[in-house]
């Protein structure tokens, strides 16, 4: 098996082993992501002396047993707002952003383990966006199809790792962008619990509903991404409650007896027949593998779904309003047209819309996790669109589309829960279709678990795209 | 000296040495709570039975040597917005409120240090208002002149301090709501830096610049009643870096050598010449107690007070919108035109505001505090206006006697800085006049200790006024 197709367990194993040098690994990968990077649009930059510097260095380290941790000599790329000491993050932007004079906590983490940034990869211009739309750098293509959106914001996070030219990506999902581009991309992506990962010294785009996460290949993969950067940091106060957890621990445990539940309203509602299909498919996997499949009832997701949008415009609108004014017109039209509605929503509205969360994740908790270990949903309810049909640029179509691309990702932002992305299955054109597994606050060992198994009884997630 | 004369540490004293028992020293306190309680509107309800059965019980576990604490058996009433288990807070207003299904925090800290709660003040409606007006339950009188405002919101807490009718009183802060009745009536009242004292089981209003805290006869007694109440407190995660202190500790070392600062900008605008004479004399005092007295200028504190005022009515009016819509008719004109005002402030000019807050504070301690260890301004820039001059309902005036009621303490409130109002004088009229001495975050004990000095060269604190 090409070093390529590895999944970053079995290249980290391989490394260890002394399979193959980092050097070497480097190399290949940074071929492919030379290659992949023009024709994807997934790369924004790739430093290609330094990573092959840091790789020999890593080689050295781990010949004087100097080892750093888990992910030691491991080539990654990150989306491009991850802010590095002396470097300017695009953060998918025009505008000239300043030199950064912090590292982000989660780089300095993944540093800490071990692993090498070799560069930066594409995103939604300010992370807004679930299309992969960028007006600044083109857009990011998907690598199963190259008229089709890599979806948002986190567009260049699933192409690269998709197109295996990476081996995992930190991403963020405000409200979807890990995983709508996941899902598109065929790959696994988990948007952590609020306030279990750092994101200090990350672009911020809306306060309250901001997560930082990782997209890979497997579940297991996202694991050990997650084991580097989750957990308390003094430098981002809503990380305070963040405890320590191994992600990996029990995650080879059967899944016999979870109890999965399909909800009868809301996530049901206009879903495409082929995307129904898949997800019936994997919900007969997940029985074959001793799951307890139930259907159930949610509260309210139109309502939370409101209070999400209400809580995303204003935050926006607030972070971008003296930028808006300085450079308005850098910005994209859709971008623009999204944020600005945030200048007409009244403070209280915001207020009690950020108040009713606590409101309605109590009664989600009461209602659903009380009955279930975990919800099964469609990450999107369509197939993958082209990037012509989402090419809009303000007016009623944005909110039809946006209520395609974020309708089932983002109550889930807005609840706080965590929420993974599987591979599922694909459509007869040869898209790749995700499914959501959400789970209660803190539970994100759950979700991997359930991943790990499934991905343990299916080949969804090894299934590479012809890109060539 | 009637014990109704002497201060808390007094009293406290007198019952330890048992000159006097708790059961007699409610009798003498709850008579002249009935009869000043009549006279200047500052009681809401008395037990007297339920008082007098705690006095006994107190004078009982005393004789057994079942000390709870430094309060024990002392007599206390507070602002009728802590809620105890079971009873209905009217909050000021007219609107049944429900029955509390817990007790505040800082109420069972002070049951915990041997207090009893003999009563409720008045207050203004939901704490909105610094003039003392209610018209549910009649305008709070002024104990030097009834026809004088008493300040407000915690218009009974301080009123019946002053008159002798009560030891110590809780009140809240949220623009000046201690700061100002402390001053007009002839108190000591200190509001704490924001998240040290719990706010649990209290009527919110603007939850960024709430704060609870003590009215008393002097600097030492609000000591007394910080060592009971402050500290950390699970049920309030804003107290989540609250850090222990003793209030006592030190408080009656030396101020040699610390320094005051004087603004020579905003703070010296638009003072009366009454008002500055006052003040005048007392750096008079505290130079003479050697402290060192330095002209400084501040941030922009214009700029300061209108974010403050964005966040209060933005926060106050989320608070109360759906109670606006189901009774907007109970509550009274002047409170409906403050909140409405927060219905048409767009969120992101709210949330820039709360930012800013961050901003704005390092820069008064990287300017200000840097240089100084307290600074020393007016409470009020006025003598104390008549009720009637400040009946103001709706319209232009508002914005005017706003201005001048919350102008010097609001900018306070925003920064989080705690501050502390001292009596200072007595305008040609015989109305008291308080100075705010304002410190860094969590320097509380520093202010009551330059209070503690200040009340020992001066005998402001110690006069009473002739209600009766």
């Amino acid at each position: 098996m090409s070093v390529l197709q590895m999944s970053l367990r079995e290249v980290s194993l391989a490394l260890t082993d002394r399979e193959i040098s980092s050097a070497e690994l480097m190399d290949v990968v940074l071929d492919r992501a030379e290659e992949v990077g023009t024709k994807l649009n997934a790369f924004l930059h790739i430093d290609r002396s330094a990573a092959c510097a840091a790789a020999r260095v890593a080689d050295a380290d781990r010949f004087a047993g100097r080892i750093k941790g888990p992910l030691h000599g491991v080539p990654m790329a990150h989306k491009d707002m991850f802010f590095r000491a002396g470097v300017r993050s695009s953060c998918g932007s025009a505008i000239p952003m300043p030199l950064a004079d912090r590292t982000a906590t989660v780089l300095s983490r993944l540093d800490a383990a071990g692993a090498i940034q070799f560069g930066v990869l594409n995103m939604a211009e300010f992370a807004v966006g679930g299309s992969g739309h960028n007006k600044t750098f083109g857009h990011c293509r998907n690598p199963w199809n190259a008229e089709r959106i890599s979806g948002g914001s986190s567009s260049g996070s699933a192409a690269s790792v998709a197109a295996r030219a990476n081996f995992a990506a930190l991403g963020s999902d405000t409200g979807g962008s890990i995983r709508t581009p996941a899902s598109v991309c065929g790959i696994t992506g988990l948007r952590p619990s609020f306030g279990r990962v750092s994101r200090a010294g990350v672009m911020g785009l809306s306060s309250t509903l901001d997560t930082v996460g990782p997209l890979a290949r497997t579940a297991y993969d996202c694991a050990m991404v997650m084991n580097a950067i989750a957990g308390i940091d003094a430098d981002d106060p809503t990380t305070a409650a963040a405890f320590s957890t191994d992600f990996l621990h029990g995650i080879d445990d059967s899944i016999r007896g979870l109890r999965i539940g399909v909800p009868t309203n809301y996530y049901s509602d206009a879903v495409d027949p082929a995307i129904s299909h898949i997800l019936d498919e994997s919900l007969r996997v997940l029985q074959e593998l001793n799951c307890v499949v139930t259907p159930i009832e949610l509260p309210d997701v139109k309502a939370i779904d409101a209070a999400a949008a209400i809580v995303f415009a204003s935050e926006g609108a607030a972070l971008h309003a003296a930028q808006l004014r300085a450079h308005g017109e850098m910005y994209s039209e859709q971008v623009v047209a999204r944020l600005e509605r945030g200048f007409v929503i009244p403070a209280p509205t915001y207020l009690n819309a950020v108040r009713y969360r606590a409101v309605a994740a109590k009664e989600f908790l009461q209602r659903v996790f009380s009955q279930v270990d975990v919800i099964h949903i469609p990450v999107l309810p369509i197939p993958t669109p082209t990037i012509t049909e989402t090419d809009v640029r303000d007016g009623d179509k944005i909110d039809d589309m946006l209520g395609k691309l974020v309708g089932l990702t983002r109550p889930i932002s807005y609840l706080g829960f965590p929420a993974l992305s599987v591979p599922a299955g694909f459509t007869e054109d040869g898209m790749p279709v995700g499914m959501q597994l959400v789970g209660r606050p803190n539970a994100e060992a759950t979700l991997l678990r359930i991943g790990h198994s499934f991905q343990g009884a299916t080949d969804w997630h090894k299934r590479a795209p012809n890109i060539l």
